[in-house]
């Protein structure tokens, strides 16, 4: 395929995300958990975010794809990731992990290399943290930085889209990690939906980055970004790579 | 009473809010603590949020009103909600219950209709949520949506304000929820102050409507039009219906 | 030391955490991590925020200096605060105490008075929570409010910076225990470090509310001014007292 098609599919993509508004489960973090719920919310997305053990398996049969993050991970969260993750790979649905801060914690570490064992559709983190796990094939690795590499089923692709203001808000690599969840939800090709996710991701952080006078204004215009973000958008500025 | 002289003693509340600077107690989901707390600060209302068991009674104790919303509920959350409502009945205060997603989960469902019992003085929740309770006469139902109906003590209205964009931001359906706490805290018919809170959440979201680019600066927006809200915004911009 | 040059040493700071980049943990309330975690990150600083016990040695070997704040204190949190200052103290690091609403509740204000033991290098508060406390003279002594004051280690001065919208946002007075905490992990001496925090913090807050139009705006206003601030806007906004 080539990069032109690629991106055209992609952004079909984000037509089908408003249009079957995905609920994504979100198993994360308390820390940026508004601002993942805004970003999915703002792009279509119907976000939910329980982590109770006697409410998960309610919130994710109803859910059509599960975030799994482990930012400022205890045990409750990994009991509760057991059974959400149970839950959805049951009916076959896609699951995101996002690995995050996995680098600063050895238990974190070998926790998330064993919840790669469960099958993931997809992975997101940057260098540190993806150096970590060994992602196999069959599963999408996305490595967010500078530019972003997406590579998995044979594939491999760099997304040179973004700002230098996102990781300087907390919480905006968490929000391109439930985006894969979203946009996983709708569709066939795992690898098409990772593009079209990150894709989404780094085009609206480029236009939020334009109106933005720092980081304060840059997370509500990342979200307004997302809001009127259009297929059109992505086509005309989402900047493809070889890897 | 006439719909003109039912937002007349609405807009006056806003005042007493403004003077009173009730101090309102939320046991509530972590996800949107912030922008509750900032919203009843806008207002002029005094927020606290602890959940801790060993606590409760302190802050309950210097509360004048108290908000239970059962967003991302746990059995922790269950059991400072049980001390935390003792608490305000027993000296008479007013509380609010926001049963948030209880249509998700059967349990949740459960227990919010269980707290009924306990006696809240407002219940607020949408379509799905509402139609799960049973709420007595004597409890002021709101049931928030493109329109807003409050029913009960024998009466009913529907306030027509609001903007599209506040379902796009996670929150503002609690941050309603608390705005009734703290306007029960105030009045004495809790009928009126159902209707001056709703009015109040109704009127700002227009005028952060009107300047928002998007659901990212319609949040910051919100909080700015709540914070410059003044009794005759209520009078010239409320719309009363008759249900 | 003339107020002048305490200004010019104070500016110096800034640079020298925008250079060193310290981590700073912090042990603290959920409701407001997020910001606290943006405000670190637009100065400079670089947040984790765990507060699992089986991780809480990992993040904090990696940090620079420790927060830690009382707000929504639970038995967990002191769990994981008892081995977070246990380790910084370990390693002669520096930590903050920030004893959020322990007026609200005795338990609290007892805790912080046993925290005081166990030598932290700043404690900030404002009147109501620092009245509680036996500050000893080698403990650097924030109180904040219309305008702050740092005792300690045998100084005193007055910080006469701020604006009336802070206190409308709930987290404020969070964010600049957090900086409290990152300035001491650069700098030699605590008492100058503690008023440089403060001046950062007060000044940010002058800068946000000249654009700010409500307390919703003056947020993302104050992370925007943290991250544009420089050593100059220190020496010549700054306001120093003698107390």
């Amino acid at each position: 395929m080539s990069g032109q098609n690629l991106l055209r599919e992609a952004a079909g993509l984000l037509d089908a995300v408003r249009t079957r508004r995905p609920r994504v489960h979100c198993l994360m973090n308390g820390v940026v958990q508004k601002l993942v719920a805004d970003g999915l919310s703002a792009i279509g997305a119907v976000p939910s975010m329980t982590g109770s053990p006697d409410e998960i398996g309610h919130f994710a049969g109803k859910a059509d794809a599960l975030l799994v993050n482990l930012g400022t991970l205890d045990e409750a969260r990994r009991q509760v990731i057991a059974l959400g993750v149970d839950s959805v790979a049951e009916e076959g649905k896609p699951w995101v992990l996002d690995p995050a801060h996995c680098d600063y914690s050895p238990p974190r570490a070998r926790y998330a290399i064993d919840l790669m064992e469960c099958g993931p559709v997809a992975v997101r983190g940057n260098g540190a943290e993806m150096t970590l796990l060994d992602v196999p094939e069959t599963v999408i690795a996305v490595e967010t930085g500078l530019k972003d590499t997406i590579a998995g089923a044979g594939r491999r692709v760099t997304v040179r889209n973004g700002h230098a203001l996102s990781p300087v808000v907390t919480g905006t690599g968490c929000l391109s990690g439930a985006l894969l969840a979203a946009f996983a939800a709708v569709a066939d090709e795992p690898f098409v939906s990772a593009v079209a996710a990150t894709l989404v991701a780094g085009v609206a952080a480029e236009k939020a980055g334009a109106v933005a006078r720092g980081p304060g204004s840059f997370e509500p215009a990342l979200l307004d970004a997302l809001f009127a973000l259009t297929p059109n958008d992505i086509e005309t500025s989402g900047r493809l790579g070889d890897g």
